[in-house]
């Protein structure tokens, strides 16, 4: 690349198309939101020592509580109205030592397999577990076969996700319940573990955890259940079928405690017109415990933060009152959310809107709006303020799992989440290179931006 | 992230708009191209033995020519119609041993700094050059001071790229004068050399290298030019803040060549109706020397040949002919796009379409295109088609630099470029972290499916 492609004419396009349409003292605000973001901003040295000081922050480990403090503190030097820590308990659920598996084809000759446990898993017994395997691709197939092949053996699940869905969140929808329901799926066949393929895009090394339950399955049956890399995956499913009584042995030391006390980290810059309307922004604060959760989602607390520094940097006095939420435990119990709702509920605290960030800090593409039409309309007619930073697709569905209870308890009517380019999320998410370095500045600074931008929208122009 | 935040809604909408607008069928090729691409595609393995087997490609080394020889093969055994290679003189630059570089802010009290040798420049002296610094920002300040201040100094010329402007294009273009003209101006008062802050958006400690000229500088005036990381940059500024008169030490051992022999590789689909008609694809098959050249732009070369592939795999029959063209030394001379311009107005070839991908092998976003009011209408009418893609934002604006000779020759009206994701692509433009393991597999693929796309519409429809 040495001649410069300068898309000026688009620019030029875009300028004269806003002027047109919308406020031009809008755009004005937007680009002074763009520019302190990008030029000035705090979300990235923010993640860095989210990333690299603290680390991993599965909820009830030190790395959660320490991540409490660090946020808190943050939003206190900001000078907003108020910072506060809302209590909730929360699952407590730890790996232990490390996993140990390997593939045996015969006695003595073993190769070793990459894997984790799932989040929520019983741990294997005193010494380890090894059994026969028998691969299936869904629950039908599990179904089909039966407790009479299935009883005293490990299931292994390794339907991947689809390469051609274009949204990777769908590739991860059609795949994730092997995950989540497989172990619950396989005991009842008399399964004595199981296996999943790893929820990941691409071929690799790095086991992907994530949440997984036993429904309604009594303690004394609950199996134990890992993921495998996709590269392990693969190998084991080759040489199942060149060698189909062949084990597999895996350890997992994994335990779940009592609940213990955690906390939502709240900042808050109150209404100067209406206090008692309320407009939330968020992320969730823990991560699963094998990266250091930089995309998911130290990403989105730290822009969730910046919103509220960009409001006070630029000046900008909302006239609703704008919260800032770190919520706990979305990975593994959705705590942080439901208390939040739950709260808000009860002390009568309407919410405008309620947005949330978790899905990467990749480039933003625009935003879904879980919304009635009226009010979708309304917002997309916005759109164009978002053009000249290409994050102007704006798009009906789903919003974030953290402010979905709000909705639930009638306290919000219009939710919408963050849409960041979806491509590379599934390589890191929940796994060991979900890490500070995967993140770009940028990138996770346009997002920001685009956050405080729709917030500062709806806050002037309100919603119905 | 744990919910499933699926855009179902989303795909309907498209779908609907699709079959009101475009023919079913094209929706349904597309499809097909996607998915080949995304499931079954050649492109990552072809760059992956690029970058990881053959390494970097600056015109004139060794690097080219296996490269060149790599996909030739590749391409023949794709069965395609016809292979060739196009000889085309190139110029040789080497880098020679390490460059070496200290600051020196009394005597025996030096630190490292971060450098490279611009490409095209001479070596430092024997022994290395030492000197007193003088910063400047750009080509007027540089006049303001005069040989007064600068004669027998060396010119360090440290204005950032734009943080503010979202195409990173720009802030490049912004920039990027003083690395290409830096040593032509600056020895014009008397430097003995020059150092450029890195073209990079990033704070790290790779030095970008990239084209430099000494305009019609006389050969016994010309001064040694590097790069200094931009870490570097900040540092020797702060540095020199605080002790005016240190002395920066730099060796560097490059040296120009007389030109020497290449090509530029050809492979062809012949038209079944239109044979003398064509449409060119392609990227510069050269690469800077620093990294393995993956962004830039083994990607696009892999991306061109897999258009090919693509067809042929669908048993698409174009009726113009369609070539795939790894261009040669776009880098530093840009003989071959000059090269096949050339022969195309010799052998009076008119090319109905010509397309490059040279902006990184990252998530595209659209197509620019350099077009008639009128062709630019009937090419955006397509953008529906690539709307499930997240591909569909068409604009008018720049192309690539080695199908720019072919407008110029008369030889082609309608020019396009890839619009990738820029945001990431000034972190590793030019530098030794321009590496395979930055380019996203999927993210590479869904660029060749577009890019196969919008040539399958203006082979099938044409173009006026």
């Amino acid at each position: 690349m040495k001649k410069l492609v300068i898309s000026i004419l688009l620019i030029s396009i875009s300028t004269t198309g806003i002027s047109q349409k919308v406020n031009k003292k809008d755009s004005t605000i937007i680009k002074q939101i763009f520019d302190t973001s990008l030029t000035d901003g705090a979300s990235y040295e923010w993640l860095d020592y989210m990333s690299n000081n603290i680390g991993s922050r599965l909820s009830g480990s030190l790395g959660a509580e320490l991540a409490v403090t660090f946020t808190k503190e943050q939003m206190e030097e900001l000078g907003i109205d108020k910072v506060w820590l809302q209590p909730v308990m929360v699952p407590k659920w730890t790996r232990g030592a490390q996993e140990y598996s390997y593939i045996e084809t015969s006695p003595g000759v073993t190769s070793l397999a990459d894997i984790c446990a799932l989040g929520g898993s019983v741990p294997t017994p005193y010494g380890g577990l090894k059994a026969a395997v028998v691969e299936v691709k869904n629950f039908e197939e599990l179904r089909g076969l039966g407790r009479e092949i299935i009883e005293g053996k490990i299931v292994f699940y390794n339907r991947p996700m689809q390469d051609n869905l274009i949204q990777t969140m769908n590739a991860y929808g059609g795949a994730v319940d092997q995950r989540y329901s497989g172990a619950e799926e396989a005991a009842k066949y008399g399964a004595v573990g199981v296996i999943v393929r790893s929820m990941s895009l691409s071929q690799d090394d790095f086991p992907h955890t994530g949440a997984m339950s036993y429904g309604n399955t009594p303690e004394h049956l609950r199996i134990p259940a890992c993921a495998i890399s996709t590269n392990g995956a693969n190998y084991l499913s080759v040489t199942l079928k060149l060698q189909p009584d062949l084990l597999f042995y895996f350890s997992q030391n994994c335990k779940t405690y009592p609940d213990v006390q955690s906390y939502n980290v709240i900042g808050e810059i109150t209404g100067s017109e209406n206090p008692n309307k309320f407009i939330v922004v968020g992320g969730h604060l823990d991560s699963w415990d094998l990266g250091d959760g930089s995309h998911d989602d130290g990403a989105g607390c730290v822009q969730s933060m910046e919103v509220l520094r960009v409001f006070k940097k630029i000046g900008y006095q909302p006239k609703n009152t704008i919260r800032a939420v770190m919520f706990m435990n979305e990975e593994n119990g959705l705590r942080g959310g439901i208390k939040y709702a739950s709260e808000a509920k009860r002390k009568n605290e309407y919410h405008v809107f309620a947005l949330e960030s978790d899905s990467g800090g990749f480039t933003p593409r625009g935003f879904s709006f879980d919304a009635s039409d009226a009010n979708f309309t309304k917002i997309k007619s916005w759109d164009i303020l978002f053009e000249p930073y290409l994050i102007n697709r704006f798009v009906k569905g789903g919003s974030g799992a953290d402010i979905g209870p709000l909705k639930k308890e009638g306290m919000a009517t219009v939710l919408a989440g963050l849409n960041p380019d979806s491509q590379r999320y599934f390589e890191y998410h929940h796994a060991a290179n979900d890490t500070f370095d995967k993140v770009n500045k940028r990138e996770l600074e346009l997002g920001a931006a685009a956050m405080t931008s729709i917030i500062y929208l709806i806050d002037k122009y309100g919603l119905q």
